[in-house]
């Protein structure tokens, strides 16, 4: 695929400084574009690397193109968000170097004839598509994938391969199903019975829903576990990495963003324009409010009214001085008993 | 479904207190119950509601009966445990609500013609049995399910989309294994071998198996590795959570919950009716005994003999307020010198 | 399965001691080993163990031979890696355990045209290969997996059920991929485009790959992404245990071992000969050298050049215990106040 620097900026805005009749076969970094690569400076950190470039034209803020004390023979658009223009050219490019896709119902794919395909949808091969299931215009569904009895997926969904919806899951519109993710699992609920000799644990039927709205992306073996009564929701424009865990009547606000690894536990709360870094846990029944960070590995067991960054984790350090530390620190209360004891002599001594 | 009070109290037991021929459509919680619903008082803080909730009855004990004012004119179930109680009769509707199950085997599973499938068994489209598998009665296996060769699944068991048995597996009777759960998978085990220039891990084979007992319940992602040489064995009655991690040799005692994203390294012991809490990480060859509980986050690295509630994690804070403490914390040693140098000091004073 | 002694040696080395024409039916740990079993030694804390075994004969060491006050009846295996030796010879009873693996597609895949599949590979039921993927001879896929357009698999590659490679995925010779693992997921990667109202997180294309080199084995339900320009890189021999995340551009230096629930983010750099521990998670963007041990559990957010073992993880106490100082913890700079004070108030005394 080749395009000039004017079909890119007629189609995604900005202004062309520099001739536009340059032809673009793709993307690069600064310091790898060649004569025909469009490349992007998001941090003015690397406004440096600008002159030495290859780049056939830069994407650069109107701040950043000012610094710049020369513009050399080259093309410039400029744009308010240079990093997601960027994004936005790459997506066309990777578009149209990806095969088309073949609308249509692959036949070894077992679909009730109940479900509602539109012809514009793909259903890959070995798929199960249960009774009542609406699929959206446009919804490709990689092959190996079950989607359960009254599950509903909005337009231009897509859900790759060995992925499951339980029964009356329902996503929205420009969604993403990574592989191996699981939607609409039973929650973990059940009711201690052991006042009799034996007993058991006694499940609590998990009958509420898992709701995805719009444009939410969800990562290769995370699972979303359905509600209990209410309904699980992850609101729309989140984007939800590998290998979380989110619990039954857990509400995720919209634009969120839950990095690898992380697990939010059941009835929690998370506002909109979070960032939940790696293998962050959020204990069950507390309250996150809007814009707050909380950072790689660290635990959240308490409510969060605000905006603001949260952390609770250590970096690692040499073994034998980790431990060293960590055998004080097991016994502070010993160390502060001391103190009190010196500040108490010490008083003695001055009121002598 | 519709049943009467009368209906309930016959099915599960408890005292009817008031009128029984009151016909009752569903659970909700006291807050939101209507006039054809019961609701249940477990915790007796909300004692207070059950004067305003609209429930047609209301589950809860006898000791909270005798607590309330006045008894309304709605009517009431006294049962030892109204949580259980209330489970079970929501078990009742919600597989009333659910279609029938459809016995039989679906056109487009793969059944090796050596396997047991019984008549009462359903299994779904685009599973594979391999050789030699034995299924329960009523055992239900929902689509893109893989059962390797030998396994045998226990009576009433339900296995959902996507999950993998491994060859030989057991699995008991009223088990409920999630989607794209992955039972008796290897165990992590390899005997380095880099004596010679280049060398290798060279890999234990794995050959003993995955035994999981009689009503337990497997959550969405959870993976269960096989034994080295004896087994890995789930006692019965556990319930684990989504994304939970169980190596080789691992022995989960009875009762024992474990929530989501646990990891337990292989050749542990962890004991009957413990609680493991969510992201809790137990190390390699410890034992926990019973009814140990494990808060959320923390980290088991030496076994732990008795009952008792262990933790080692940090609630999240404030990130500034975290890092600054953090860097007293990483130079504790320090600060415990200037104590002990302070404590020489003072005694020095004193003994003038 | 039963050879002897001498066959044993013939095919594996080490230096026989003791009558060779013994029957050997399997493996088994010194203290349950019998007349027709081999045992090995490969811990001297052990040595005690030998004298009473019932093991037909012993893998040992020369130094831990020499060690034993008497030889008795039995037979010896001396080689420099007993452990490594074990694990070889059990792979072979093992091997001949297992039925033989059937050549050839089951009818039930659905196989592309395109894709080439020699003689000797077995492709399992369900099974889905997309257009131009190469699978190597040998390579052995079992049950529901999907394999996506464009990948290529070595020789004597397995992958078990319902395992997921997206297209262009490369898989080296006599890997291992466990059931449920994703090979080739999209990184996590966005670009904030809040400035006007609305606002969206605008998804950056992934198209780099995802390429596992030689000899690699990948546990269940991990996730290994592609890259997003570049190629995610897992270099040969490396050991990944189950429920792994490793984000996009990650490159895992030769024969490291990653152990389960770990998480890698994205853009990080990981030395050869590497252990990182149980539930590890690596921030982005860092870089580990060769031979970096970091226990379970720990967080590594910065750079860290050599060798040497590293650790940020406590091990959990009595929750009361750890309560107590976990408050102090959370106080430290105001009691490096008090010690600050103090020790300004003895200098004074002291001065005076």
């Amino acid at each position: 695929m080749t395009v000039t620097l004017d079909q890119i900026v007629a189609r995604f805005g900005g202004d062309l400084i520099g001739g536009g009749n340059v032809a673009i076969e793709g993307l690069a970094p600064l310091d790898r574009a060649g004569a025909h690569q469009l490349a992007f400076l998001s941090n003015p950190l690397y406004l440096a690397q600008v002159a030495d470039s290859g780049a056939a034209a830069v994407i650069l803020s109107r701040a950043d193109f000012d610094k710049l004390t020369g513009h050399d023979g080259r093309s410039w658009i400029v744009a308010p968000n240079p990093y997601a223009y960027f994004a936005r050219v790459a997506q066309m490019f990777a578009a149209a170097a990806e095969p088309a896709v073949v609308a249509g119902v692959h036949p070894s794919a077992v679909v009730d004839p109940s479900a509602v395909v539109p012809a514009s949808a793909s259903v890959g091969p070995q798929v199960v598509i249960e009774a009542g299931v609406r699929l959206g215009e446009r919804v490709r569904i990689v092959g190996n994938v079950f989607i359960g009895r009254g599950s509903t997926i909005g337009d231009d969904t897509l859900i790759y391969a060995n992925a499951t919806l339980y029964h009356a899951s329902v996503i929205g519109a420009r969604c993403i199903i990574h592989a191996g993710a699981v939607i609409g699992s039973d929650g973990f609920g059940f009711a201690p019975d052991f006042t009799a000799a034996g007993g058991e644990w006694v499940k609590i039927p998990q009958v509420g829903r898992a709701v995805i709205e719009d444009d939410v992306e969800i990562g290769a073996s995370t699972s979303i576990d359905r509600g209990a009564m209410a309904d699980t929701v992850i609101e729309r424009g989140c984007k939800i990495d590998n290998q979380v865990q989110i619990g039954h009547n857990v509400r995720v606000g919209a634009y969120t963003v839950i990095a690898g690894c992380a697990g939010i536990a059941g009835s929690s709360t998370i506002g909109r324009h979070c960032m939940i870094g790696g293998a962050v846990g959020v204990a069950g029944h507390v309250t996150i409010g809007d814009r707050v960070i909380v950072t790689a590995k660290s635990g959240v067991s308490k409510s969060i009214p605000g905006p603001g960054v949260y952390t609770s984790a250590f970096p690692a350090v040499p073994n034998a001085e980790w431990n060293k530390n960590a055998a004080i620190m097991r016994n502070l209360d010993k160390m502060r008993d001391r103190l009190r004891q010196l500040e108490a002599k010490v008083k003695g001594l001055q009121e002598k």
